[in-house]
């Protein structure tokens, strides 16, 4: 790898001349400057950031907290981050915090330790006094706070649209799942499904789950048929939990959709691949990792920011774990 | 937070004293130290690691580059790199390097500018020529080179035990799925199943795929078909291809596993979500990434290493899109 050196002997100048471009501080003739860079290109140099972020107080890189990155909403999110980043030449570095509040504050000291400039924290805990004292930007990604500014789906209309459809499509014993107390967003979607389902004056069930883990989800299923037995309609807390209780209604013989309609949340890449393919409410995961990294990035650079708490819609996607809407339904 | 000052004078001492201690470097009396060790518990004092690590060349860091964390295989590996990491005091900062070789020289630009002292690699490129002048221990994750010290599965074997049963278990006509020819791991698996193949001596198909990702996969599945409609074994390149495989099967009105038999290849948490539960062949994938931490652990603290090429088992994990075997099959 080129030093500074090598770039100014190269260039037939002095370390400090050198220096003094890349620090763009103190005089250099133009065409002194010509030759370093020039110098620098043909090298192919890259300065040391390390030094250079202790002496400018400043680098590109970028802190991304995520909470969990088995759930396979999250590496969309951050491959939508990841994308925007590498575009205006900002690096990314992630932190997984598997849902520890400890890890996730190692992982800050971290980012802190070396320097980020800003960070994207998707964290799933209610207390966020681990980034106030942080001195630099922060975006929340997929919860809100009134701290911080954010990109979230709105879950809460995701929650109405999956109450209206599974009750439009002809869902008479309808089940909610509540997913996890502490997880805003779990908590909003299964909100706008309740507010859904008190408008439209049905009855219905709700089971309280406590996690998203894969591990977990056939527990979930499990419980579900044994307390309600007769429910012939399902609102999942995610994809993870309905992929679960569609596989556990197959394991009882049930047909789908016609015995059992179940709705989903997030649209992960594996819904798809289900059968029957599984009807759900898609958040824009990618799209809002894009968002949160320009929204960042406007922070970092004191661009005008228009809007800081971004809220992007959700859409119902219909596959086939519902059944046809009647037209006038 | 608290700076070398608020130390020195909780301390009652000058800030070059405490900088010896935190150093270990020049005479400082025990009592002196004791108070300095003291306030900097009090004061929950954390060292500028980056100037540290100019200073002292030397941090906690560790650099993991995966190449798709959307493939949910990768994960797992991640986390059980982090959690070994974690037990021993290191930090973990992830790259996603999205199968590109340009984001992956990136990262280890990135890393090697943050002055992390070890690097865990689970590339999937050929070329690891961006591995050599580093000057920094780097182990192979879910590949080998006999350049660096690497942890892998027994992916022949795998592929050896998934013809063995597939084939003991009925199926005649077998199709094998070859995976991404760069991939060394995707091929290790094809041939061992090749090789067994050749071995019972029953024909069977080649189908080429150049892809792992979930947008593919059902690509591969309808060509599988259409190719080889009769088809009565499918032995999978992993288990993302083998879900999109079942679930095209079932589109097609095909019983699983009585008209077909799927064997897939990683066991990922959707696995057994499935309808019929996907028969597979296991890696340990937690396990391998504990394995690679402790292999770079010992490699960074020059402690003895006994093995410098793991290879760790796979297991078939018999659930139900295989068929019973015969008891003398």
């Amino acid at each position: 790898m080129a030093t500074i050196k090598n770039v100014a002997k190269k260039a037939g100048v002095s370390v400090a001349t050198v220096s003094r471009v890349l620090n763009n501080k103190g005089y250099v003739h133009e065409d002194t400057r010509k030759l370093i860079n020039e110098a620098i290109e043909e090298l192919n140099y890259k300065p040391n950031e390390v030094a250079r972020s202790l002496y400018k107080k400043k680098s590109r890189l970028i802190g991304l907290i995520l909470p969990d990155i088995r759930n396979p909403f999250f590496p969309e999110l951050s491959r939508g981050v990841e994308d925007e980043m590498q575009k205006h030449g900002f690096r990314l570095i992630i932190g997984n915090a598997d849902e520890k509040l400890e890890k996730e504050s190692d992982y800050i000291h971290t980012f802190k330790q070396n320097n980020v400039i800003g960070i994207i924290s998707a964290t799933n805990h209610r207390d966020l006094s681990h980034y106030d004292d942080l001195s630099l930007p922060v975006v929340l990604l997929d919860r809100t706070s009134d701290k911080h500014p954010s990109v979230s789906a709105n879950g809460f209309d995701g929650g109405r649209q999956a109450a209206r459809e599974i009750v439009r499509r002809g869902s008479k014993r309808v089940t909610l799942l509540k997913g996890p107390a502490e997880l805003q967003a779990a908590q909003n979607r299964f909100k706008g499904a309740v507010e859904e389902m008190c408008t439209l004056n049905v009855n219905f069930n709700v089971m309280v789950t406590t996690s998203f883990a894969f591990d977990d989800a056939e527990k979930w299923a499990k419980k579900l048929f044994e307390e309600y037995p007769d429910t012939d309609g399902v609102i999942a807390s995610n994809d993870v939990v309905a992929a679960a209780i569609l596989h556990e209604a197959h394991r009882l013989g049930k047909s789908i959709p016609n015995d059992l309609q179940i709705i989903g949340f997030d649209d992960i890449p594996l819904s798809k691949l289900l059968f029957p393919p599984l009807s759900t409410i898609r958040q824009p995961a990618y799209e809002m990792g894009r968002e949160a990294a320009d929204l960042l990035i406007k922070l970092i650079t004191n661009e005008k920011v228009q809007e800081k708490y971004i809220q992007m819609p959700v859409e119902f996607m219909e596959r086939q774990t519902t059944r046809k809407a009647e037209e006038n339904g």
